[in-house]
Parts: C-alpha cells; structure tokens; sequence
C-alpha cells in the first residue's frame, strides 16, 4: 500500500494510491487522519493526483536518524574523506526536522559551501514506539518506508570531522513520494540520477548493516517514535549537485523522488 | 524572570517563579500557557513550589543543537579524543529531543557504555523562528537561559567517531530547573558537582565563541523554531557518573539542576 500526504486548497491531507474508478490512471482515496497514528478511515473523498501537492510523506516529530558507510563500494570511495574501514556497528548521525522537504521541492545549495553532493538512499519510517528492540521484531516497528536524499556539504563535512551541519541545513533531507508499507526489499535497486543520467545505482541487498540491525540498534540509543525516519546509507557514486539540476532517486516498488536544486539567493 | 514547566494533579503546566505572598519562600505564578508562544497571561493561580514536580521547562520541538569544543581548558584536557586544536568556528552537533529530561529525573547509565561522563553547560532557549539572523540581532532570538548537562557515553563518543549515538542516549539531556529570561551572563559561573563535590567550574566571560556568534552560526545551518535549544560547550572538570551518584549543574543567576544516577537495568 502506498500512503502519500499532500496538499489541497490549502488543507494537509493524507491518502492511499488507488487504481483510478475508470481504470486511467492513478487517485488518491483520502484519509481521516495520519494513517501512522490513526489507522485508515477514509474520508469516502477520491482525488486525482493532478489535484493535489504531494509533501514530505511524514514530518518527524522527533529525529532523522541516518547511518554512515552502510555500502561497501560507497565506503571505498569515501576513504579519503572518512576513512576506508568498514564499521563493525552502524555509524549513526542525525538529521534535524528543519532539514525534510517533499518532492517537487527545492534543494537550496547555502552559499557557504562550494560542494553540495546528494547521496540517494531508502529510508524507513517508524510506526510505534520502539526502545531497545530486538533484530527480530525489530522490522514490526517500521509503518513503512520511503526514498530519500542525504544530501551533504560535503566541504563543510570534512572541514568540521562531524558530520552535523554538513548534512544538517534545511532542504537537505527530501523525502518521498509516498510510504509504500510492504515493499519487496530483498533484492530493491536504489538508483540516483541527476539530470536524468545515472549517478548511483545499488541494492538493498547490498547492505553491509541490514535494515533491522539499523533499527534495533538504534533503538539501543534514541526511544524511536511513531514519524521518526532512519535512512539506511547510501551507494557509491556521490556527486556534486549544481544550480538548475534536476535530482531523482528511484527505489523499486516504491516510486521516485524528484527535486530541482538552486542556490540560495536564487531560492528566496 | 523565571520561568518553570511543572506538574500538578496529573496536568502539565507553566509559571513564573515569584516571592510568596506572606514573604516565606518562592511560589509560581501560573501561566495560560507556554510562555514561549503565549506571552504571560495568568490564571490567577498561585503554587507552592513543593506542591509542584518541576518538569524540563522546554521539549524542543525540532533539535538540541550543541557546540563541542568551545572553552580552552577543556579543549585541553580532551585532546587525546578529540585533538587538542582549537577550531576557527564552533563544532556542531545534534541530541534528539527524545534526551531531554527534567530537575530531579534519572539519568540512565546504558548497559552498553563503561563511561557516562557529565558535561555541564549554559544552555540557551530559541523564542523565535531564526534563519541567516546576524550577531547583531542574534540575542533577540533567544527567550531565556537554562542549566544542561551534555551526558556523554564517553567510550561510545570514541569508539564511533561521530558524537551523535554517544551523546544521544535517552536521558542524556537534563535541562531546567528554570528558564530565566535576563540573567546577567558577563562573567556568570557555571560549577558541575558529583555528590557535592566541584568536578567543574568555569565562566561564561571563558567561552571561545560568543552565544550570539552560535545563535547566528547555527542559524546559518538549520533554521531555530521557538523552543529549541543550543547547549554552548563545557569547561575542564568532566568526568564519570556512577549509579547512586547525584550530578548537580549550577549557573549563577539562573539555579541548579539536580539529577541522580543509575544503572539500565536499575531504573526500569
């Protein structure tokens, strides 16, 4: 199932892609409320998706979570930057709320960096409150999950050894379009295009940490809440991202993430 | 002023602290509501302090933000961890607001760290939505000023290299007891004491950059929501925290934070 939120005439609504009545096409059939904390009535409103905006399919109410070095040809590439070895546990670092935009929203390159780069990558969003979990019921705690871009300064990442405010700045977490629920993930390719040339391509199968390892070893550290999102790492082939690009990530069975990229003044 | 968040019958609540009406003690004057977003209206209510279970006077909405790194003898004392080198701009990093916890409560001594280690810190309370905002003007964005403790699981910090997980854990963030609005910060002391004794004592005249350099700074970075919090550094002195030890935070001017301590498996 996929669950989007969106906008209409101003009101934030939530919905589920359905098979258009007259079979062309794709609508949404509305729902009462977040389907992550109140379950799914439906308002009986069926919208097309031309209608609407899609946003940010969940704003967390609490933390990003993302994991560092997660792909092995990714951490290769990076030794320069953060050292070759591969961690024995997941890095983890976090992204603040500030930072989350929807699809079709701009990413915004601050002025103080010369090197924005995107890092596309799968990122799950939690449904329940979850502390110290085990690996095994670990993935009954997810609602979902969802594309998202770790977008990084990466200047500003080297210059500071932590890797906060680098990855931090507002814009710099796109997530979306939509929660698909109970995605194949065994074996899902996660591609990043710019400009519709391919830049990363990789797997879910090729995580180094798998994705409930992630989740119960980050609930060891952080109570995660229903809204939190953790994204998962991402694979080799991090770039520059420029004024007037065009950035997609694509994960199968789940859908595209498309945002254009600007700098700062030319955004305001 | 001094502002508090408390409990009473089971309801959250907020006050300013005020001298009793018969001239013996402190009691507090309620407020409609947080006085961050509402202003000061009363609700003719007047409360004893020991009627009340003083709570975090803030949740942050979005993000703890903090700055490492920001007093030299403390630089020094750490420059086997984290080097000795003091940086040309503050060091910033994230705690979850799943951290923060109020006077009085436990901090939790994870089962998987050997070395939970007390920060002392002046922390500063966001009171309005802050973006790009000048030094100049930094100040005027912030509502008040709190006592922290920036609880680090020291061995966690090293062995993981980002600070994030370390410095993140459930707990990890004792704010309060007061917000006060106008303290005089020239030269304020800010003492860190472990079951009474001085573990660290330091000034607010000794921070390497100014709270309205980091106001401005982070603001750079992440836009501030009204009732998120900056933690600006620790002076020398930090150390461990056993399970039964009492952690006390004291900043002249604005109170003292009180916090005991325990083993995981104890406090559950």
């Amino acid at each position: 199932m996929k669950v989007a939120r969106f906008q209409i005439d101003g009101e934030i609504s939530f919905g589920i892609l359905d098979r258009a009545e007259n079979g062309e096409g794709v609508e949404l059939v509305e729902l009462m409320a977040d389907p992550i904390v109140a379950g799914y009535d439906t308002t009986g409103r069926r919208l097309k998706l031309e209608e609407v905006r899609l946003l940010a399919p969940v704003i967390p109410r609490s933390k990003v979570v993302c994991v560092g070095k997660n792909y092995a040809d990714h951490i290769a590439e990076m030794a320069g930057v953060t050292g070759g070895e591969t961690p024995a546990e997941p890095v983890l670092f976090l992204k603040p709320n500030t930072s989350v935009i929807g699809p079709g929203d701009v990413i915004v390159r601050p002025e103080i960096s010369e090197r924005v780069e995107h890092e596309g990558e799968l990122a799950m969003v939690i449904g329940a409150v979850a502390k110290n979990v085990s690996e095994e019921e670990a993935l009954s705690y997810v609602f979902g999950f969802t594309c998202a871009n770790d977008v990084t300064a990466r200047d500003l990442q080297i210059a500071d050894g932590q890797w906060t405010r680098g990855k931090g700045f507002d814009t710099f977490c796109p997530l979306g379009p939509v929660i698909e629920t109970d995605p194949d993930l065994s074996d899902a390719r996660i591609v990043t295009r710019v400009n519709g040339e391919v830049r990363q391509e990789g797997s879910t199968a090729q995580l180094i940490h798998s994705l409930a390892k992630i989740v119960a070893f980050a609930s060891q550290a952080f109570t995660l809440l229903p809204g939190d999102v953790i994204l998962t790492g991402t694979p080799a082939g991090v770039g520059l991202l420029e004024a007037g690009d065009t950035v997609e990530v694509e994960i199968e069975g789940i859908g595209i993430l498309r945002n254009p990229v600007r700098d700062a003044a030319a955004a305001e």
